[in-house]
């Protein structure tokens, strides 16, 4: 085990009506003025946005609003919310929706103390200072609710980028299970792989002497594929639904990374995907994380060992890989990148985009360069 | 799953030589006059008094010291804390040591701004405010350095109480594995034993539809259980330490134990084995833990018969209690209150003291009466 820090400090309200302590925990957390941030409509149409809106009225909570943002955020957006949030002398952001929400939320959060471009954070500068953040989380997938990441687009160019800092993670987070039952079906599973791969991008590593977060990461993984199967078939399953949503959070407040190598090639493959086609990032995931691993298990097997033996149950390797494949198609997800519209002619650019070069390499379980990540997209297809 | 809120700020730097990190922490934490806290003279003769002053020291922060919390930290050392931190202004707790000097500590903590006795917070006054408190761990056992709780002994009486509130809970916690590596080993099992029963006490309930912290309960036990037996065979075994530490963290910050009934009789009826025959709490829970599985387990078997297969990997519940017996046995714990000089005839004294009667009954898996005590006490014998 290496050495590590670590800190989740954010407080986590969850449960039935949870959403109604969101004014109380705005003003527990010093919000006076706040900006509403979240997606599309459906916010207004399940009756979530005027529970809210009553909750920081009941508490004489002015706020601003900002809806718009949409799965792979973009960059223009937060520019959008920035400005309103000088403008309107905003303290707080308040997120309500998904991780594209809260990802969102915390670049405007960031951009808004901040004298330069915001975009700036995304190449590199590390987010010293920015507005606290709240969430109202309605789907388990991207655990942005309890990290202190954020992924966004930039629309010139179609680079997706993340960005990290301690001042971004959310002061609060509402899980309500309740409010991801009415996700249609195919968000709801590429929620899951998504966690899924939360917990695979911190499993397969080579730091030796690691039992303790090994264990964390294979019981986490073990219910997101008991529980999920339970949700396709009922989205109405509360108890299902609860599971998946606290896993989701553990899955990636780095709880269960610390002290070891992490590898997280299949998001940086992803986000091209993402990118190129505005697929969902889960199912991106779902069709690049198993290509992943049928080629960097014939490299390096000894973590697949162990995927086979203890997530699975099985002691062959190709098939523990095969059984998530097949659990994958089972919730919905698909398997090959021609499902988001793509050919195989765009695989040099994919690449490409990533920024590797044949000297600089990527992967933290098995180094990859330009032409793995090539042979990886191939499998992909 | 029951609704639920969980927040663990507590910042953790782990690993070998984080206790140089002691005196920048304080000061981070806003630390200006510190109480330095400790047990007996063993941090002096390892050298790691000497290096945790010449880190406050470099960082010119103040101090005044009290040593001498011992197992089982008791009343009178608590006001003696109080006393000197407001004589010399103190603004800072830290405690270097074990769960006892951080329990003292934390006690010390919510005494000093309170204007009544400080017992009042170990007889049921929520604890509203305190000095903030850091710790240097020196044993994987208590997880009272993720933790809100703090338990103290009455000198006078011999009554062993607990406390909690969130404004006791370290602001930050240093865990060096070395620092455990020069333990007795029976302090090693009884901490090993500590920490299985406080992941017990969480996975045994009656609260449905809760796999997601089940799975975590079952990794965290599983990897106590492999790991234990390896820091006996070798106490400098560092990575078993690290493993174990994490651990023992993570037991007890009640990651696992949200949105779930617990139990907790256990703990109760070693706090009387405490008291009355000074044993190491997590040596009374070795004898304590499996003699209440035997009696409970006849009355309740469902989460037993998962902890068979889950945790023992056999499909009986008698052979599983036999190999948890086995186990602790076999790490060097006692297996009978006669080890510590009890007998038979103390029973309904040890019953009595924890304040059952025949209409209050505790536990949260099977309610105990009076008369369940003192059987499970008989079968402890």
């Amino acid at each position: 085990m290496q050495n590590f820090n670590f800190c989740s400090p954010t407080y986590f309200e969850f449960g039935k009506n949870s959403e109604a302590q969101a004014g109380e925990l705005v003003r527990k957390y010093g919000g006076k003025k706040v900006l509403l941030h979240y997606g599309g409509g459906s916010i207004k149409k399940s009756g979530l946005y005027d529970r809210v809106v009553k909750s920081l009225s009941d508490k004489d909570i002015d706020f601003v609003e900002l809806g718009g943002a949409q799965p792979n955020p973009i960059d223009t957006l937060v520019y959008e919310g920035i400005e309103l949030c000088r403008n309107e002398k905003v303290d707080f952001i308040l997120a309500v929706g998904g991780g594209s929400a809260i990802d969102s939320a915390k670049a405007i959060a960031a951009g808004v103390p901040y004298d330069g471009d915001f975009w700036d954070f995304f190449s590199g500068t590390y987010i010293e200072e920015a507005l606290p953040v709240g969430t109202v989380l309605t789907i388990a997938a991207a655990g942005s609710e309890g990290s202190c990441n954020s992924v966004i687009t930039k629309v010139d160019g179609k680079l997706k980028r993340g960005a990290c800092g301690e001042v971004i993670r959310p002061v609060f987070s509402i899980l309500n299970p309740e409010l991801t039952q009415t996700l249609p079906p195919y968000h709801t599973a590429a929620g899951s792989t998504d966690i899924l791969v939360h917990i695979f991008e911190r499993y397969f590593s080579n730091t030796e002497e690691v039992e303790v977060t090994d264990r964390l990461c294979e019981a986490l993984a073990k219910t997101v594929i008991n529980q999920t199967p339970r949700v396709i078939a009922d989205p109405n399953n509360y108890a299902a639904r609860a599971n998946i949503m606290w896993a989701g959070m553990i899955a990636h407040n780095n709880l269960c990374g610390v002290g070891r190598d992490q590898d997280w090639a299949s998001h940086a493959m992803e986000h091209e995907l993402s990118a190129a086609y505005d697929a969902i990032h889960g199912a991106g995931l779902a069709v690049i994380n198993p290509a992943w691993m049928k080629f960097v298990s014939k490299k390096n097997p000894h973590k697949f060992e162990q995927f086979a033996k203890q997530i699975w149950e099985v002691d062959d390797i190709d098939t523990a890989i095969a059984r998530y494949r097949e659990f994958l198609k089972n919730i919905g997800m698909p398997s090959s990148i021609k499902e988001f519209g793509g050919v195989e002619e765009d695989i040099p650019k994919l690449a490409k985009n990533i920024g590797l070069t044949e000297e600089r390499d990527f992967g933290g379980y098995v180094e990859l360069n330009i032409h793995d990540v090539e042979e990886i997209y191939k499998l992909a297809f």
